[in-house]
């Protein structure tokens, strides 16, 4: 007898998380001997706790389908951490409760490093709470900091929007550079890692096209040493166009945006640094500046998304639901590079255990000896990631994005959680 | 016998003015028997003043035609306001000094307001210096403001880049307010015309969608409007979603964002809307926010150009040339709209002393009567500018972007200007 599945979102969405939704949805309505419905979680794994489960069986094959265009979580993703400290805690308990009542055999989590211990945590409850059930982790994460898969779907369309969007603002800058502002400054994302950094240093192909400086959260901020570079390459280029991390930080580890304000996880929220470093590049060198902070424009920018990612992030969640066919359970199917020139690619796996809770943060030889840029291995990494447009469709000059119909699937628990 | 042409680019640049260029070049190669080669001026009109000229003969074909996919400024922009307040004054004569050097007989001037006054000061030059000039200036503005053009050059571009983006974050936004972000604010251009906020309000189509509040330079801020506002579209919709004018000001007309900068025309230097008003959420309604601030992102984004804005920014550039080769000086094309649904427009003319230093903003029935959001007529206006898409050609995963070789011409006037 087939088994119900149930898919939810976790953290913060991706221009191409829909694509592994969509995935596991097509990929499940061909396994109809071992997987029955696919029930998404509404605002992810919160949908189950509170008993809140999306029938997707009532989207149209086409509607899933326009999954692969849309950004954003489809069914609702959720910052959410278990306050039950293993797997035995109240949430795994409730989550047993719900899977029962809708005979869900298999659990899809589609997230980074936090939802990956989630993930196998659920996948030791058949051991722990006696629940059969077979959990795969389905990778994403625009950060990039998944260790063991040679990249995370998501990554690069956000490297490919960053990296447009610097080579966009140094022509423009650049051509106004004479009388007008000499140094600009993109904020991006990537808290502890730098790849997202790293990939706006793509824009620069030659020796003095901008952007000249990255600011890695992996390197120490030293305000002298960036003073001085910022000075020398106006002097040298007319203008200077820095790339820097949200995450930057002093060599004591405290960043230099920190607002006092915490996530759900306990992290610091941050932003701010472009207009942080404007106003000392303003100050200090007494230059014209500006800046931008692309926020969640860089992660949504799935009108600039890569052809590569997307087909990545379709992949994981197609094998996530091939692994649980075959019954592996605390698992992750991972990007395997085979090649890097041509690039080629397989899915391979990972165990849950050896994920869960780890980032990977660039490595030094990545980054230049200064620590201002990034390398020739680096770039080598970063371009068959950006590869290949896959453009949505438009419609009256905007894309044309799918909402869902998002329907509930009749609850049977008849009792609350509270969370 | 031919004479010579001169093209600038002035203020600043935008995602299209390249396309400018290639129809004023395109179409002044045609007329060979008036005009001879074109000069461009290297950082718009101080390659003019300082003898700075770029031979436009020597780019091939293909380099001219690749402008119409680049975006910034090809040969330089330049932020300059003459110091002589009239065209009797120190730059005017230099000018006549340098183009009777180079026989310059025709003189495109591509900007906004204030380059369409010194425009319109060159055509003077006939009569007040007794050098025969013919002067046409080529509309280009982000911010839309020149007055008698149904639209100007540029804006479709920004406009179709801001819904889309805010489109795309609110897709974000909305799947995750569960339990993150419930307030998300977009900062855009527009320093006294909410044109371009008017554009974000163009990515919420249904009832509900985000933005949900738009916040213009022509409605006066009121803090307390806002919060409720914004309080109630939380409780109502789960989120908010914010476009925000860096013009907005108070009911004294001051700037919200004003850092105490000015620039070289001396208006004040903007930025800072976006944080301020995600502070001013934070703390009194103690709602997790989240902000952008697009800045140059916004106007260089080629890779999202409007195509009917492409086809209009040629069109002026190409009609400049032909306005000038029959003869009319102190004049600049106009786009006008013959039709809304289905959108049609032709090219017309106005008498620069119409156009010089007056400024279009939002008309008042454009704009909701509680000021927070656009009219279907504003909506009728603008959704034909984002009409259409004309992405650039890519190589490894990044925009195929030219530049120029951009040759100076050999210096003829043997003596220096003081800018």
């Amino acid at each position: 007898m087939p088994r119900n599945a149930f898919y939810a979102q976790s953290g913060g969405v991706t221009a191409v998380i829909n694509a592994s939704a969509a995935g596991v949805i097509e990929t499940a309505r061909k396994y109809t001997k071992q997987i029955g419905k696919v029930y998404a979680g509404r605002n992810g794994i919160i949908g189950a706790l509170t008993e809140d489960l999306i029938d997707t069986s009532r989207e149209s094959p086409a509607a899933i389908r326009a999954l692969l265009h849309t950004p954003g979580g489809a069914f609702g993703s959720a910052r959410y951490k278990f306050k039950g400290h293993d797997e035995r805690g109240r949430e795994y308990e409730r989550l047993v409760e719900v899977f029962k009542a809708h005979d869900i055999g298999y659990f899809f989590y589609n997230g980074g490093n936090d939802s990956a211990d989630t993930c196998l945590k659920v996948s030791q409850i058949s051991q722990t709470l006696g629940y059969p059930i077979t959990a795969v982790h389905v990778p994403k994460t625009v950060d990039n900091d998944l260790p063991i898969t040679d990249c995370c779907p998501g990554f690069g369309s956000v490297a490919k929007y960053v990296a447009t969007s610097m080579m966009e603002a140094v022509l423009d800058v650049e051509s106004m550079a004479k009388t007008s502002t000499k140094v600009f400054i993109l904020e991006v994302m990537g808290r502890h890692a730098g790849w997202i950094t790293a990939a706006t240093g793509l824009a620069s192909r030659k020796a003095g096209e901008g952007p000249h400086i990255l600011l890695f959260p992996e390197i120490p901020w030293n305000e002298d040493a960036f003073l001085a570079r910022v000075a020398e390459t106006v002097k040298q280029h007319g203008y200077c166009a820095v790339g820097a991390s949200e995450g930057l930080q002093d060599k004591d580890g405290k960043f230099l945006s920190e607002s006092g304000l915490k996530d759900a996880f306990g992290h610091a929220q941050l932003g701010g640094v472009a207009p942080m470093l404007a106003n000392l590049v303003q100050s200090k060198l007494k230059l014209k500046q500006h800046w931008a902070v692309a926020d969640y424009l860089q992660r949504a920018a799935r009108h600039i998304a890569s052809k590569t990612d997307l087909e990545q992030s379709y992949a994981v969640g197609k094998a996530a639901v091939e692994m649980a066919a075959k019954g592996m359970s605390g698992v992750m199917p991972t990007i395997v590079r085979t090649s890097s020139k041509p690039y080629r690619w397989k899915i391979g796996v990972a165990k849950l255990a050896d994920v869960a809770n780890v980032e990977k943060k660039m490595p030094r030889d990545f980054i230049t000896p200064d620590g201002f840029h990034i390398t020739t291995k680096c770039r080598n990494y970063l371009l068959p990631l950006i590869a290949g447009e896959a453009f949505p469709p438009f419609e009256n000059g905007l894309p044309k994005y799918v909402r869902l119909k998002n329907l509930a699937v009749r609850k049977k628990t008849h009792s609350d959680f509270k969370l």
